[in-house]
């Protein structure tokens, strides 16, 4: 059957199960239900602590085609899911579903265990370009990875699409009844926001911690009432992985050159003023927005109502500079950000729910005025993708990027025009990640191109003198580049289902051939 | 049948349904379910603000017999509770189950919607003499009013055992998104912990507010995730209301005697120590203890860990001289309460459940060393009345009577020997509302009774040369004092159902002739 963006998908996918097709960003709203949960209640006199993590395993009786899961706070310096896993590969269990908010380089021991049958399927919905996504791509995985995006991951959990049975919460400080914060300890990471529906939903959470306090462990991000089990590891991350590595307003005069048109786009597209609200990501050129962006705000004197996302210290910059009055923070880039969560009332934590889930009563992205955006790839539908590079090979997941699409008034993707010789703006992407309904303006070293549903934008950006041109137009200059690239060719075997936001499938990855 | 307490209770009462007998403090643990939840997704752009309380009544759909919720942090200054009343009395509804953490004088109104029928079923966990509690007593409601524990609320609702179709929580502060806090505004209360379940469980939630702030209102104590509807009021409670009426240190010489005794009491135990816990209620004679347990801990250089419940200021002073590490609070008695929530970090609020809910996985009560309770009546097994006076007349519900003495390693009843020229100690309580087993010692003015399950704190009182006596002779002194009180006659009618936390049925109150 073919779903609202036009692809092709089958109607029972092996290993996945019956697919809901995408009917449209907005079509699959209306009553919904938070599922049940099964716990088991803590008698006064009750202890928590356990004393490692094979004990861990037997008390949480962990079994074959069991469903552990992990959030990503601590990226690409986590030791927790390896640490586990390696438990479990020890114990000879097999069949086993990672249910990882992200997943990283770090994780590659997960290549050998997806050889083994130790683990038959990946849930996910960050991954970094490397070993992990390079073996799903070559068709390793048992059953096809599920992609889901930040806000799509607690949609599925807190509706009972995505069972739990494990919940493993990297801890960097906890007292030993099991409550929980980011901002203490060697493994300071900031906000737990992408564990919270785990926490909640879980038949048995574990906090992993490295840094046992005394009770009670405060400021708590995650409380007592929802922890079954507490373990003490050396160590839970390697700080020098913790902080992501691109936190930097870029250098490269193209990528300057793009942001400097983006931040006029906004401000002619009338979005710089008081209330407003802002997010990007934590790309040099999506930084390099921001900058410019912060530089109109302090021209003309305006006061947003907060800026949201993965945070850096670029952003509490501008905070404290008195741009915003208040940061939504899902995920602390760097140390910067991680204090400032932990000392300033202002800089609030938000639970992956409250950040991007549909199914709530209204996510933060609802309130996005402003939202900045990558991709791989773009076609001429709008359109993104941001889950695999130009030969196929996955390189990431939507992270956040459908929600916050979905949510913006003003969703803006900032690219180059052409990447690694290959043109970024295509006839049709290779996966769609993000449908072109939610995707509002495209900004190029080359020019812009604006969805052709906001012409009240298109009007305004050419009355302010920008480059505005149609996205064929871009499509044609790129091309002038670089030449029409070779379709990738693929086999029939489907390695990845993408999930919207709402859990319908957007799209499938096939594996190259 | 006769429950673990030894009353006389029916297997099922008209109104209430099918009794679960009281099996004992500790018998009800295991496997337990939170509910699912159902609720109506918000699409980005929709909005939440309504113009007026009528307007919140129609969209809600409120109809017969449905259950409507309130917390009360506002206390004898709430306004909120009367508001939504007087629109579905306005309307002709009829039925109304009233399901209010907590219910003061100015509730009034209630007793002529009772008498009308409009109001049928009242579910509370404190209830203030006065008016409501007078009627309760005197058989206008039509159903017998649910009394529960502050645990015992949270638990029921999280099971499903108590289903709210609207919540309506005062908001001190909001955005029109339906984020809101209690420590900004005219009527700040501090924490809104009772008020949580209602907000994840509710059908619908509406936030009534008199303080409609800019998005994001922060900090944030309940999120927009959880909040239907939005509505601004004049004003939603009085201020000189909202502080509580209790909550000095008593200069009456027998309750500053009482508390000298407890708190040495309390010392000879071995309770006063670093990493200790502690838990008072907001009366004048609590207090005299915690300001005798103060100056022991100054004294001995003590640093305890926690205190937690109800918070004054005088537990405040305790955390700024650095005698403990940190406050759980689930509700503010006064201002200076309410400012250190919103300043201090380590003032943490707790949520209803996170304090006292036996069937989640460990409440704060688990971890409490000492905690001292008040009393109407104690009796010769320890059982504690704190729901009916002398007459047989409603004077209160447990609180978080009960929670706190299952929970609390020395859990210490402080009270006059007499009150009124009425023995407190009793053969057997009028009511009983807390099991004799969580009850360890009645310390009185003529002297300390220690249950005899506590041999070990016996010995230890005893060595400390404390006036120890066994609670047969503090009955008998007491009587010797006032005369062997009459005993109260009572009709057949039940005029409530006295629930233990895990809701099972402990005692009921029948309405006296």
């Amino acid at each position: 059957m073919k779903n609202a963006v036009g692809r092709e998908i089958p109607e029972y996918i092996e290993g996945y199960g019956k697919v809901r097709p995408f009917m449209g960003a907005f079509a699959n709203y209306g009553v919904r239900e938070r599922a049940s949960v099964r716990l088991r209640s803590v008698k006064p006199g009750e202890q928590k602590l356990l004393a490692s993590i094979d004990e861990v395993v037997d008390k949480v009786n962990l079994k074959d085609g069991m469903t552990v899961s992990f959030h990503h706070h601590l990226r690409n310096g986590d030791y927790v899911l390896n640490l586990v896993m390696a438990a479990i590969a020890k114990r000879g269990l097999k069949d086993i579903h990672v249910a990882a908010t992200g997943i990283f380089p770090i994780h590659e021991p997960l290549v050998e265990y997806m050889k083994k049958g130790i683990v038959t399927g990946i849930s996910v919905n960050y991954i970094s370009p490397g070993p992990v996504a390079k073996a799903i791509t070559q068709g390793y995985l048992k059953n096809p990875a599920r992609f889901m995006s930040h806000g799509g991951r607690p949609r599925a959990i807190e509706s009972g699409d995505l069972h739990i049975d494990v919940a493993f919460i990297a801890a960097p400080e906890a007292d030993a009844y099991g409550n929980i914060n980011g901002v203490n300890g060697p493994a300071a990471c900031g906000t737990l926001s992408y564990a919270i529906a785990d926490s909640i939903y879980a038949d048995k959470v574990v906090a992993v911690t490295d840094n046992l306090s005394p009770y009670p462990a405060c400021p708590i991000d995650i409380t007592q009432d929802f922890v079954d089990y507490v373990v003490v590891v050396d160590s839970i991350g390697d700080p020098n992985g913790i902080v992501s590595g691109t936190t930097k307003v870029t250098k490269d005069p193209v990528g300057l050159r793009i942001a400097k048109i983006a931040a006029q786009a906004i401000d002619a597209a009338g979005y710089i003023k008081n209330e407003m609200s802002f997010q990007t990501g934590a790309g040099g050129t999506s930084l390099a927005v921001a900058a410019e962006v912060r530089k109109i705000m302090k021209e003309k004197g305006v006061v947003g109502s907060f800026a949201a996302g993965g945070v850096t210290g670029y952003i509490v910059d501008m905070l404290n500079d008195g741009l915003f009055r208040n940061i939504f923070d899902v995920q602390c880039f760097d140390l910067k950000a991680v204090a400032s969560y932990r000392d300033n009332p202002r800089h609030q934590a938000m639970s992956g729910s409250l950040y991007g889930n549909p199914h709530d009563k209204g996510a933060i992205v609802n309130n996005l005025d402003v939202m900045i955006l990558g991709a791989t790839e773009i076609d001429l539908d709008f359109n993104v993708n941001v889950v695999t590079g130009s030969d196929g090979t996955i390189m990431g997941a939507s992270g956040g990027h459908n929600d916050t699409a979905a949510g913006a008034k003003l969703a803006m993707v900032v690219t180059n025009l052409t990447k690694g010789r290959l043109p970024v703006v295509k006839e049709k992407v290779t996966t769609v990640t993000t449908p072109g309904e939610t995707i509002d303006v495209l900004v190029t070293e080359r020019g812009i191109a604006v969805n052709p549903r906001r012409q009240d934008i298109q009007e305004k950006l050419v009355a302010a003198g920008l480059p505005v041109k149609s996205i064929e137009e871009l499509k044609e200059t790129a091309e002038k580049m670089t030449g029409k690239p070779e379709p990738i060719e693929f086999t029939d075997k489907i390695v990845a289902v993408v999930e919207y936001r709402d859990g319908t499938v957007i799209d499938v990855v096939r594996q190259p051939k």
